[in-house]
């Protein structure tokens, strides 16, 4: 994610990092020579005139509107899901430690012994918690479980989730089964346990919405069709133009090429926001902060620092 | 759903398989011919000139982007919802699974009878989960249940289920049963017996609104006015070009009329998310991977390999 | 709602059933007579030349987009939370016969006097949650209550509830009743009572949420300013074509105003889903969908048919 | 809110009530005036010709189709949600109700005298819960306090209550009270108590809702940079019109301005939702309606009447 | 928030506060006195005639429709679901407020001090739920925690929560540790402390969505491209309507220039809604009036005054 104070006025033409341009320079440049060519041509091949007008612009225009549009909302509706998810799976976090921490208590008969023990455990899911997130984060993004989790999570249960499919879930289920541990124990009554169980649920919940739109794009048939368009869309523009505008068709070619292959630069990029190009969801920050607010909730002191933007850009 | 990596430039102009273009090539032909006929007999029939300007395309493209935004929105929140549900299908079972192994408890006083009376249970009870995901897809893509449920059920239940109208309400119920039976014998608290009941709500949920979408389509009557004006408005383009872009007539429409069938062919596609079309929800890998999490949550060794896409596609 | 194997190329343009034609006649052939007559006298109104170009149509088409666009969304909207509602109406049922026979237990000491009881009153219940459907239908298509729910419902209650303005309402009361009388004879533990309570209340949101779409338009000041538009708009097109295509305007006209009547006509039919018009939601079918289900549920064998499509059309 | 029943063809140009035209007369005249003016001046002001051609007015016009589609959804669905916050407060009390009286128990030795006195509460606080209705009512249209709330709520409550600024919300919490009293006197299970108090909290939310309707509007400066933008684009249009069409310039500008204040004005009105002009929701209908069925529940046989449309309107 | 009454005809054309026209004066006047240039040297450059017809404008027009179309609907998303968030909480509180003074009892057995022990506690537990209302708008506005907060908790909390990153949430956490203190010491069922816990958690979703939206913008480069379009655009334009309406393009040019700047600066006021822009949420005000009808619900007296409206803005 890129943050960035607001740029003013000029400034806006001037910034690069931000901007799409990068990825679109090399499209932009063909078809901008392209009219270029065009022009200096008087919008003829070989002698013969390729008379296009602007009415196809406008008919091409109305599916192209509807095109755009929709994938536009599409792929903006996924990026904030996925960060609305993110928000989500923060506050259960938050919620499953306020509750871990206020509900179980040790009856007056259990003595210091259980009292040791319940605060292990304790500490046990709360760390588990923090792991969850890093975990969603590695899997997301088809990292390796590296170091990162391993100072969480007690050292034969990582190693042995490692080579599971769905280690996310894997970390859950352990959760939910300290849960059912400490309510057998009689440490926590079963009224609180199903409260614990539902922030579990909505975890899980975050989990599977993730899988979700990693694991299902916008149907393909759908980008190729809208691709298709555009490129043909940019590459016909020059003809329909020279004859009214002359000399400004590479300039007005450039223009309208930028805006539409930008827009659809912009719409690639979040459509699938978990990865790691400027405009996607920052994970590592996301987790991160899921991270400090637990340690802070945990009463610990040695909280970690927040990983700073690198060039503008939040990972 | 079509799983390949994303192309660059020229290529999504080569590639054929994900185009929607072999489910409309005939209509395109069809369009693309009357085009070639109309521009070389100058627009006229039979000496009667047809005096067509694109002024009727506009005032006609204004109902068309109105019927293609919406058909196009309404198709794909179709789509996305059938998605979301098997998304909520996956995130309940994986829920239940978790309850089911971390809750229910044999008291002290139980023995080791009954322990092994319990893990029986839960193992059943996991066995149907998985179950459940393969029936809802056998019923939504009308398809017969066969061995693959007949591994997870008991043979009894199975071959009575097979017979009802609704066999994936039957499996679900009969979890419930089983939640009631260990709660009668001690095993469950009434809370958690509670929240596992609502892992089966969800799962009812998933399964109702999966039964909404293949029963209720868009309303016929406005598919086929959609669709007479697609036709009516590619088929009188010709008419309308003639005379302004001349020989370039035939390539327009065909541009055009490929847009047009295009995203309405796309949208026939997902209105129906659960069919076996290459742009359908890939309900075989998607059950496939709840029982694989299911699996790996039990401990089990021998998971089920995932079916692999055959031509890009995955079914 | 209209059932039938989608049409394919020429066929779009032959059906009579499910096309929305047969409602809109009437004033598309007034508007194109009146189109007609404005050919033959070339735009004029006795000697005065009604100069009307294409200008004033695409600036009414302006706004007759947004109401269109606006006004067809939100009808579709209404027609699929109908659906929804009834859908969620499904789950319910289910949900609550689910728990309803496997939750209450009599204890050991009850003997089988009382488990007749239990018996009989879920039984009871379970009917009642059938009655509840076919009432909501009753209600909500103002019919009258018949023997149809008579054989569901003890005599005297179908009678007494008869003369209610609620009668769905008292329905659920009743079971609601029924439950809190196993809880208090000790069949039903609270928290599950409290669960089924919850199914019930979901029923109780279908019912509220059908009367809301069913009491509340779309505000009607809305209705007369965008029929009076699109009227306005189709009566006055040949002025406005007349002088640019010629005798082709009756053509255009008639091809602008059947869409936009139609859209209209559809967006008429589904905004008000609950209707018998061919469009409308085919509620008999879904609430012996619902018995359907429900008596699988019991085990029972005599099981109703499904009402059959009558002329592709489902009610 | 308008109800009477759909007209048929010319009856929506001569029907009055219901249609936006009272509220728009005055502009939609000066409009008129000025475009007469126009059209006989030829576009000329003193000599000096006007020479607007209608470029800058499809210029506008995309600028307006945002501001008028965007303007009109947000209201609608300020509108919508507001009758949808009705409802659910209506499914809210149903449920109550149906809770309050059929779980809380005395116990066989509580005898009849606990028993008068839970029938009692029972009263008391079903009473509220429709006092609740009509003073969320009185709060969001700005009336005192009267008779109507005096004759449901114990006379000393309603005149402390009067005082307060958030009269509604201590009509919840009396309720609450009123639970929390059932249980400690051991009438009512606290999972069953859990359940009741839910359905406080959604009343509560639906009380919370309308607050925010009420008051918080769409941001100002987007209602002025709106209605400047529609005002603008009206009172130039002649100018923009008067070299094409010449003496229709009026009638057309007529029409369009006719949409555009009739689209402006049904936003204002249905933009605040609660208040009493034509278009707005029916909330004194929809209180009594929770009255009537309330009352119908209770099992009383004095069911007061439901206020009738006055002049097609329901208030 | 701008609260003023609506204003009427003219008014809408003199009122300073409130429109968008301060923030945007400047790049107007650039954009007018451009437009002045251009017109009196005919759209000429040192004897270069820039030939530039309104055909690019149309074409850009396209995507500026889409851009500002979408970026108006997201920010008003934004602006309105941090209003729903706000209301939430409200609600949140309130329902705290009535859990916490309903259901927890001391037992006869308990006496006096008890009783007097959980009133104290439950004033501690009201306070800050107050606090919490008021911490999260300091939060939000990056303000530092004052004499605001430390009036309505026990100074050393308030001192040790003001080094934490997230000290909303160790509100929410103590709240949470008071309520299974109460139960502890059994003054609470625990399914009570359940619910309680719910409205915990849904003060914990306020927040945790209020970050969200605080710490996620649109996308940077979605801006970007916006912005960029639409300073083109505007800069472009006298030069593609000097030609067809020659004097009047400042005009034409300024009130178009004045409806796209002003869309694009309300757009960036309120996507941001938390700031102190004048369009922005007034959480002020909202917080204050959680206090007062917190202060009420507790039986209170001396409430506090709501902060009024400065020059119609309230904060």
């Amino acid at each position: 994610m890129i943050i960035r104070p607001r740029p003013k006025g000029i400034e806006y033409f001037l910034l690069l990092r931000g901007s799409i341009l990068p990825n679109i320079w090399r499209k932009l440049a063909v078809t901008i020579v392209m009219a270029v060519l065009v022009t200096l041509m008087h919008g003829a091949l070989y002698h013969v005139k390729i008379r296009l007008t602007t009415i196809p612009f406008t008919l091409m225009g109305l599916a192209l509107a509807i095109f755009l549009g929709f994938r536009n909302s599409a792929s903006y509706e996924r990026y904030w899901e996925g960060r609305r998810l993110w928000g989500s799976l923060g506050t259960a976090s938050r919620n499953l430690l306020r509750q871990l921490y206020a509900y179980p208590q040790v009856s007056d008969s259990g003595g210091p012994q259980q009292r040791a023990q319940l605060a292990q455990l304790q500490k046990h899911m709360a760390y588990a918690t923090i792991a969850f997130a890093h975990a969603l984060r590695h899997q997301l993004r088809e990292e390796s479980w590296g170091e990162e989790i391993a100072r969480l999570l007690p050292a034969e249960r990582a190693l042995c989730w490692q080579r599971l499919q769905h280690p996310a879930a894997a970390i859950l289920q352990a959760i939910g089964s300290d849960v059912g541990c400490a309510m057998a124990r009689g440490w926590l009554a079963a009224p609180l346990a199903q409260e614990i169980d539902r922030s579990l649920s909505q975890m899980s919940e975050a989990l599977g919405g993730c899988e979700r739109i990693k694991n299902t794009p916008i149907p393909f048939s759908y980008s190729v069709l809208l691709h298709r368009t555009v490129y043909v869309y940019c590459y016909l523009l020059p003809f329909g133009l020279v004859d009214s505008i002359g000399l400004l068709t590479p300039v007005v070619v450039g223009v309208v090429a930028y805006t539409f292959f930008g827009l659809d630069a912009i719409g690639d990029e979040i459509e699938e926001p978990f990865g790691l190009t400027p405009n996607d969801l920052p994970l590592t920050a996301l987790s991160y902060g899921i991270e400090i607010s637990a340690r802070e909730m945990m009463g610990e002191t040695a909280i970690p620092a927040m990983p700073p933007p690198v060039d503008y850009c939040l990972q």
